[in-house]
């Protein structure tokens, strides 16, 4: 087969491979992919049903400005500081075309969420990954050695569920004199974001996603923001009209619904500090999550054994299967009923294990 | 204000400008981007209304397989040959970053699309733009003289309207040593189509959308053909959920509902004979058009004029104020009445210019 037409880069790449997704059908306890266990809001599911023909058939506003005019108030901020993208995977996309030049480097925190690589794999671009200091601890001096073009950071981190608090964050913006990226996909599970930092500095893009806080995965809907003369630049490298009519009004009905959104997050916290407590009675080292899931070391490592054994049990976590990851779990808070099955299968699993 | 972490050709160039786009409240006869004149199939409406929250909560399929699957049995190839998208547009961006390198260079038949150049210039890739030969055909050598990494082909073409028949594009991809996309957007409104080379060639990827023909431009979704070994490669850049769950739903119903499109593609076909007949009736020089659009030089020539005369009776059409094509004005087919709306408002310009 002759390939020949196609970019070396390309060819010789991996393409990111994403968390199992069985079908709707399928009875399995889901807590994989970090989605939110609660469904979307009610006015999301009306504002979708209540969606005009004549929405459909002619193409959308470009710049998706009926969310934008919500989110800016919602935010407290400019309208003109607010990129909308397809799923936040198409904000960090437009920004590694923006900043990140063929040839030039990307630096993160490492381990990380692992898209960014591949981002830049298509650009053609290197990568700089950076090990956190003990602790999960950003590692400021490190990151700024690599001389990059941009820093991607996920804040709080996936797959540690970790966080670097504002100031910490603000050092590095500072000191940088390229762009960074705060990915902060799961900031409304966190005590605190660095949503202030893209107003206080030049350099800096904050991402935001509806897939998690907002039980909105299956519509694909993000956003950035920066000061306005970056989110300009961005604009013209976002496809025309990236994002569609329904999930323009399916987002704006999920940010008005502030109440809803909130009591979601709530229960994710507090049955998130319930499940950590509960595997580490079980013998899991649990790390501190700020997110919607818990990253947690099996008790004798065997990361890789214990989520095949949960999966014969019909039960999906997540397992990379990479270094220093390998004794871990990283599990999705679900409804309370789904963690009772993840702790139930857990407990079955070691109990069987002592008695063999 | 600092842009220097902006890449270079990020910063010179200029986005991609979409037509106009008035609020679906504004009482406008919209004949500017060439939308289809019908609403979205009822089948289509109703498989949205239907759509179970569980589908937003949870991340889609990656690959659109319920898309693929139906769109398979209707186009009668093999499943693997299918990438979905999020629009054309989107195929046509994930074609430029799979197939055109940085530095490469981009070569398409000159009037086309003005995206082609964009994405190029996003890529930092250089541009060969080739003029189409006497009456809009085909300049297969010169396009082979660029020696480009890739040629893009609008087919039927716009703002053009012209169609080269699948023998002289086999020609161009017989001998062309890069890849060859043709970008079928409006084919289903032509007399023929280009979707076997993409079985025959392995250089060939054929491009489609559901924006004008499915009646479905505010949903994004579009498909890419070509041989399984090219579809695996573009697979590995295009974002990795690019189509919401909505997206796949509307446009498997669309794909399905094949009595319903045909049906608003013969309207459209019969009402471009009835709307040419009577602009060149009227002294306008109407260029044979394949497409839900018709392209049409100005009785003296003043393009810009007439676009702004029926911009002020508020009938919206597309006029590119650039080169060759200044004395054109670019028509979409509408419903009768807006057809009829249009025409009798040129009449009263015409009219109003005689008695001057």
């Amino acid at each position: 087969m002759a390939s020949h037409f196609v970019r070396p880069n390309i060819r010789a790449m991996h393409g990111y491979t994403p968390g199992e997704q069985p079908g709707t059908g399928d009875r399995v306890v889901k807590l994989n992919t970090n989605e939110n266990p609660f469904p979307p809001s009610p006015k999301v599911m009306q504002a979708i049903r209540d969606i005009a023909p004549e929405s459909l058939r002619r193409y959308p506003n470009p710049t998706a400005d009926g969310f934008r005019e919500v989110a800016a108030s919602v935010l407290d901020i400019p309208q003109d500081m607010i990129l909308a993208g397809n799923g936040s995977d198409d904000i960090l996309t437009i920004a590694t075309r923006t900043f990140v030049p063929p040839g030039g480097t990307l630096a993160y925190p490492d381990p990380t969420y692992s898209l960014y690589k591949v981002l830049a794999n298509i650009e053609d671009a290197k990568v700089s990954p950076v090990h956190w200091k003990e602790g999960w601890q950003l590692p400021v001096d490190a990151l700024l050695a690599t001389k990059a073009d941009a820093i991607y950071l996920a804040n709080p981190n996936a797959p540690s569920g970790t966080f670097v608090t504002p100031d910490v964050v603000s050092e590095l913006a500072e000191q940088f004199e390229g762009l960074l990226l705060i990915d902060e996909a799961y900031a409304d599970f966190a005590e605190d974001n660095c949503l202030a930092l893209a107003s206080k500095y030049d350099n800096v893009v904050v991402s935001r996603t509806f897939s998690k806080a907002y039980s909105l995965a299956g519509m694909r809907f993000g956003y950035a923001v920066a000061k306005s003369a970056v989110i300009s630049q961005m604009m013209k490298v976002k496809d025309s009209y990236n994002c569609d009519a329904i999930s323009v009004i399916a987002a704006t009905a999920a940010m008005q619904d502030q109440d809803y959104a909130q009591m979601t997050w709530n229960h994710v916290k507090q049955d998130r500090a319930r499940v950590a407590e509960e595997l580490t009675k079980l013998g899991f080292e649990v790390l501190p999550s700020q997110t919607n899931f818990v990253f947690a070391k099996v008790p004798g490592g065997d990361g890789l054994g214990m989520y095949k054994s949960l999966k014969e049990l019909g039960i999906l976590v997540r397992h990379f299967d990479t270094g220093t990851l390998k004794p871990y779990l990283r599990i999705t808070i679900g409804t309370g009923q789904e963690n009772n099955a993840l702790l139930g299968g857990i407990r079955e699993l070691l109990a069987k294990e002592k008695a063999a």
